[in-house]
């Protein structure tokens, strides 16, 4: 299937990706992951929940840790553009048959739980509580000195019906790697924000999350980041890294936190806001649009990711691994 | 005045600021600059005429250079996001007295021409030839590494007036300064892309184009560029920097072309996609505002524009200079 | 008069400069200054002195804090080679008339008390306690990430019998400026480690001290201490830069202490290591040599130093302050 | 076997390593690598052989290629501090029984040619055409901007006998690790010029070259030549990296010439010019002093080394390969 048309003008508008909220086993052990050493601000704590923010966000919140028996993704929030946006999200998703409920969360204003197609819970808000700047507090900054969140990527068990589905919502595609023989989509990558992504989709067991991404300023920061945390007991909590994608150009870096949810620390993409900026589709078979400069992923990569709260895993439709073998 | 509410819902959709022409009086000499020293790419030349791009542009030139007796800035050029948005644009602005014409230009579709409320000479346009993305053809980077055009900065006599005009349009204002006893605007920074702006304006004799900048990796390219200029004969052409703005929190560079067109390299400003963001306010009187680590700017920076192509410059409203004294 | 030739066989072996010791009027707040702020690390701390290492020094300290009532430089202190060789620094300083004793000082084996022909008071050590390595110790890095001190600076009143005197001890000269007039030295920079300079010397009232230097990582980490130290309270210390060196190629910057001991942050000079490296001459006309960019220094940067205890200062013998003007 | 105590006073005194020659099979194709993609600079170039320089170096050449049928390493050289340094060395090597005689190099005065106990060619000289600098000539500045060459690391059969050797000529010990139930040395790094090797040894079939090494500002550079090499069809000649060295701190990259002469391209290691620094042991079952950052190196890395003229290739003493499983 070639990739869908571009929706210029679709029925609400989601200005980017907003949040995520994280179920973890040990708060005090994230809190020393998140704050402590990448370097997120917290803004607020109590007993069984952490909010925080990058450094030049002045939203509330881009990451919720919330305490549970059991690691897992709660729910991946977008923000919408107007109060009037969140009104039509609830009848689009309804009208697609997919029930949407109006929730309540702290810090942010009247906000709709739904789901996608194949169950990834999503919640759209369009008000959170603003908070003074401090990108310019340089005291702050320390870690990998997080200036934003950037991206989701998640697996599916249908990289084409998830593409329809978001590219209906307005999300544009950037770049995409496609089965040769199927010539079904393997992922792509699709933004709102005018980045490479504001959510990618890779063939896989899904709904998952592969990971969550950051944004940071250069890649110096990156290499003080894999300094840190090789000298403070989280060496085994580097993945894969530091390299180049070729799709996005990003100079990347993988960690996992604690419970295993996957972080990427991220830096260089470029700017999408054309409306008729044309996708790059990338050969599956050329192993430069994983890594350009060529070392390998772990097979991890490949294979891990985090559930979705009451999302079921299935298998997915193209079934060959294209792993490049170390 | 306060700052006006931004409009949500303009009448036509800019997506972003494109181009400058630029009349140079030795073309050989401006591609020595542009494209030897800074490092655009040509996409085109002739005898009269180079259009140049960035290293992550597609749309075929950011920049044009054309040959003329005297120097002087021919034409700002935005992208409307679809060709309906072109003909919306002419009715808005022949609705507000000024003229609107289709014009004729080369690599682009259908082009309006028209002028703000002061005469600096806008295009609009919403196609423009795409090229093959040079991203990542790495042997082709060199000086300063430009990755994008970012922004105009403009001098006009009456900031509150152009902010209200451009404001209208849908440019939402992300800083600004205010002259305490009047409590007119004396700078505002607007933007359409998600940055901290496409185009900004400050007090002064005008309309006058301040400068063009161009965005660039990291602040290393920039200190690439000044060992580059200082040792191959082009230092007299630093005016400014390195440094950081306090507005936008950029690092910074300025340089002058040979016809003394001012350019400025930039980097690390932060994402402004939010429609509720709040536009930061700075003292007129706060240093920092200016250059966050203190080193005052040369009186030139102050004075020196290029004159756009038929618009009468005018003395502005407030006249005392704030310059902050070495 | 020409440079000397360079003393490839001196009396006793200078391994390099080691540490200074500044009287500072109020411990905390220098502490703040150079612990919290720089990013030296505190090794002893007591109520009249702190003691520190920068990260990659195994000795036991760089910099020595004394409280006193007047801020001034205690003493300059160079490290030899082996015992025999302190003996014979004892010989040499008494054959040239110049009174020389042992004293005590703390983390440090025996040491020879001196001081060079205008009374620049020097101290020779040839064992200091040596601590465990700190450069993989990354949660300890912080501020400029300062690795080594580099260099000091001296205000001199005669740079030709300055540099005769520490070229007998076995300094070699690797840049330096000369008044065409007189053909005498205006600067000259002098090396025992293998980089630019562990001293150099500058025409004007002296002795003086004209600043300290502490040798960083990159470019980045100088443009770090920017932000941190115009945003904490020490935007006034900020003093000059930051910008390339002609003389010597560093990238620096100059910054002063709460007493007024200046400080330069400072990387990226080369290799000196062959002795029949050529020294460098630079035109005392030249704007280059001072900052290869262009931006002139401020006008304290020519004038300021820090008085030596117990020195005499006398002005120079080349009286026209070559400031190269705004 | 501890490692030998450092040979303060040796018999002649080396200043660093200098240069190396290498055999290449096609002249045009090893220029096309180290002076258009490394950015190393010809000094000069004639129908059999091309002499090259770093950036800071004013020594004619760092490295020599000469054709050849065969690829292989034609001698390691070191510069010594004088005349009489070099009469000393003759004496030296023939005590021990090594054959040693004058040799004519173009570019070079008075040489001598010799080899270690195990046959490793090796060359002393004094004095090199010195040429003028370009460390300030930035337009010639490209690829990876290599300043200098820094080290040469050798497989031995015997660590301990190697390092005797060369300790024995005054190098000193930085950093080493041991197999422990043996306790004989597994590999050593080894410096003469204050940083932390000049040469290097591993256990291994020796003698051969594992690689040369040039040490480049900024890790940033590293990351340019990534994405260069990976572009334009060096992509299979990356081998190994960026990373941290655990032993050294050094950033690191390797990659192969087109004979398969591996180069490492180095920054931020740390100064060593204290005769009583201490070595640091590395455990050799602790898998970060390879790589702190955890990543495992290529099984070519361990294993792939050039060959010298005229040496015989040995079995190790230690034979169990302590490659760090990917």
């Amino acid at each position: 299937m070639p990739i869908p048309a571009p929706n210029l003008y679709p029925s609400f508008n989601v200005v980017r990706l907003s949040h995520v909220e994280l179920v973890v086993t040990d708060l005090a052990r994230s809190r020393a992951f998140y704050a402590d050493t990448l370097g997120l601000q917290i803004t607020h704590a109590d007993e069984d929940t952490i909010h925080l923010r990058a450094m030049e966000e002045r939203g509330h919140h881009c990451l919720v840790l919330r305490k549970g028996t059991e690691a897992k993704v709660e729910v991946l929030s977008m923000k919408v553009y107007s109060e009037e946006d969140l009104d039509k999200a609830k009848d689009w998703f309804e009208a697609k048959g997919l029930a949407a409920r109006w929730v309540e969360r702290p810090f942010q204003g009247r906000t709709l739980r739904t789901q996608d197609i194949f169950g990834t819970p999503l919640e759209f808000y369009f008000k959170m509580d603003r908070l003074a700047p401090i990108h310019q507090k340089y005291a702050l900054y320390h870690g990998v000195k997080p200036l934003r969140i950037d991206h989701f990527n998640c697996f599916t068990k249908d990289v084409d019906a998830s593409v329809a589905f978001y590219n209906e919502m307005g999300f544009r595609v950037t770049e995409y790697t496609e089965d040769e023989e199927s010539k079904r989509l393997w992922a792509a990558w699709m933004h709102r924000k005018g980045g490479v992504h504001d959510i990618a989709f890779t063939n896989g067991r899904g709904p998952r999350l592969h990971h969550t991404a950051f944004w940071v300023p250069t890649p110096l920061n990156i290499i003080d980041l894999l300094d840190l945390m090789s000298t403070t007991g989280y060496l085994a909590n580097i993945e894969r890294g530091p390299g180049r994608h070729g799709i996005s150009n990003a100079f990347f870096l993988y960690v996992l936190d604690p419970d295993g949810h996957r972080i990427e620390i991220y830096c260089s993409d470029y700017q999408t806001v054309d409306p008729d900026l044309e996708p790059i589709k990338w050969d599956l078979k050329d192993p430069q649009r994983q890594t350009l400069w060529g070392a390998p992923a772990p097979r991890s990569w490949f294979e891990h990711g985090s559930l979705f709260n009451g999302a079921e895993v299935c298998e997915p439709i193209l079934k060959a691994q294209p792993i490049i073998a170390p």
